[in-house]
């Protein structure tokens, strides 16, 4: 017996996550020149980061050589104040992708199951995988998360359900109310995920606060991330909020200093620019009817997207992929998300969308 | 029954990890202003970060609106020229603590017991209770490892025993022989975790290659940190060196985007400034003489250390160190390491060195 064969089996049996494939990585594959490159396949802000928060961030760059304030001072108060919450509500994450695996790690184990959407994001089984817990997965309709469904599915042995709002790959949104009664619903001691990663993407008419529900809710926990519409992606900064006797359990599983300087100054600085968050808004919301009106052209179908990105339908997904990459165009095949057929693209600026849409006119032949 | 007394039992028995007083909170607390306190609590490097590491940081901060290369792909390969080893042996982390964090999480589980050494690194108890596991805590012989009494703790259900060498916050060191020959007594299906987070600060006739040993036993995982000697404790960036199969599972269970973009970039230059490394190693030499002879003055006994750091007696620690931070000195009390009588001071710079044996004087007189 090797000594990897003595690691648990939930371990061995995991694949890992495949991310979008990096700028740098194309371009050596493929002999291409990285700046000919256009990349919309991680769901990233194509105007960069807030100007404010790089100015916050290289302030902070002087004193690398001390550990972070594990405690996050100065970037939770902030949140508190937006939010209108207490700091021990807060747990901060290095990305919402550390938010995540803190819930499972300290809720499930080998004894209890986690229910999730079919097509949902990719990290919730993972996250459930890796504490060897049981995967529940349901059945999505409409390419969404079915409500009704999820809180049937819910067992004896469950204790946590994931929900994502808008959700990716899809991009299909649930309103507000859904998700109410749906809390009103799950057993109180089963934690519901509310990940909220792409929330500031939302329509106005979309919105809702889930914040307020934590009072009836202490089972609920709300996830969300810097790294899609404030930009930040490369500096892994993400945070729950939650009632404060989860989020204590949280830190209490939380890496000392999981969020590093940098992020922590840069999103401080971010959550205070209102002005880039609605450039970014903006950006979006035109690049979407751009791409939508593009493939409405090539005659694809496309499920509608709350998100900064689109999910559409083009038959062989690794062909076309391929085809794309070949003319230096990055996007997301899905068929790990059991979606071998569409094909997913992030919302980049209108020079971008252009590219994308004329590659894949040609990719398509 | 809460929804928080539904977690494990093992995740509400963990208290969470203490680390250093940040700054910012002793000028809150005491009225201070920031620039008068002087920290040397966390074993950073005085002297900041390397001048090429912060070039190449700056360079890199055009582009964080994008997620990080999730394979280090550039950091790797510089380790790998480096170790003489394969890309497929190395696993990044968000700090070394992440690391020892994802040896526990692919290896052990409940049924599992992982063996550390008394007054040895406070995150191997933790990261062993957070999935679960038996805590086997090996009596220290004077205050260092007892590498025979660890072999024989090792129990049939043993998974992992950690080595940290030199330890923290001890000092101690162990000669590269006595390493090899437990390895040798080890059972081959028990990870030996030798972490070297104090490597670089060895002395030349102390140091010894780990890295060879690898080969003959693949149940084997060295760990570094770029937090110490390098300076990059802010940006969070460790790393492992393993066989590959261990390797392997380690990538599985690692959040695919744990190390940021910035770490990245910067960890690659730092290990290729060797004039910096050079340099912080001969302040720390001429640093520990200096606080040596100083606790010698004032009559006080130490451990000899073999890192960035000096653990002393002053009979009441917590006492001690509140006269210390009122003069705004911040060292560390070890009483959560079973160490109540004792404080471990960081070298710092020669000037800091000097205010700190001026105030420890007058908090103990």
């Amino acid at each position: 017996m090797t000594i990897a064969q003595r690691a648990p089996a939930y371990v061995r049996a995991i694949s890992p996550y495949i991310p979008g494939k990096p700028i740098s990585e194309l371009a050596r594959e493929m002999g291409l020149n990285e700046a000919d490159i256009v990349k919309l396949a991680s769901n990233e802000n194509p105007l960069g980061m807030s100007p404010k928060a790089k100015a916050a961030m290289l302030a902070a760059a002087d004193d690398i050589a001390r550990y972070p304030d594990g405690n996050g001072f100065a970037l939770k108060s902030a949140l508190a104040k937006k939010f209108g919450v207490g700091i021990d509500t807060l747990v901060l994450g290095n990305g919402s992708n550390d938010v995540l695996e803190l819930i499972a790690r300290a809720f499930l184990d080998e004894s209890g199951s986690g229910v999730f959407a079919q097509h949902a994001f990719a990290v919730y089984p993972l996250a459930i995988q890796s504490v060897g817990a049981r995967l529940i997965e349901v059945p999505a309709r409409n390419f969404g998360h079915d409500l009704a469904a999820m809180g049937d599915a819910v067992a004896a042995d469950t204790r946590i359900v994931f929900v994502a709002n808008p959700n990716n790959p899809t991009g299909t949104f649930l309103p507000g109310e859904l998700i109410e009664s749906f809390l009103k619903q799950v057993p109180k001691d089963v934690i519901v995920v509310l990940d909220e990663a792409y929330n500031e993407y939302l329509a106005p008419e979309q919105r809702y606060d889930a914040v307020a529900w934590l009072a009836q809710h202490p089972n609920l926990v709300i996830t969300r991330t810097f790294s899609k519409i404030y930009g930040l992606a490369g500096l892994r900064i993400g945070y729950a909020i939650a009632s404060p006797e989860v989020a204590d359990l949280m830190n209490r599983m939380r890496a000392p200093f999981n969020a590093n300087s940098l992020a922590l100054a840069a999103a401080e600085a971010a959550l205070a620019d209102e002005e880039f968050l609605q450039r970014s808004f903006e950006v979006n919301r035109d690049g979407l009817v751009q791409i939508i009106a593009g493939l409405d052209k090539l005659g694809l179908q496309h499920i509608p997207s709350a998100g900064n990105f689109l999910t559409f339908k083009v038959g062989d997904g690794a062909g076309v992929n391929q085809r794309l990459l070949k003319q230096g165009v990055i996007v997301r095949p899905i068929g790990g998300y059991g979606m071998p057929e569409w094909l997913r693209v992030s919302i980049g600026t209108q020079a971008e969308n252009a590219r994308f849409l004329e590659a894949l006119a040609k990719a398509l032949g």
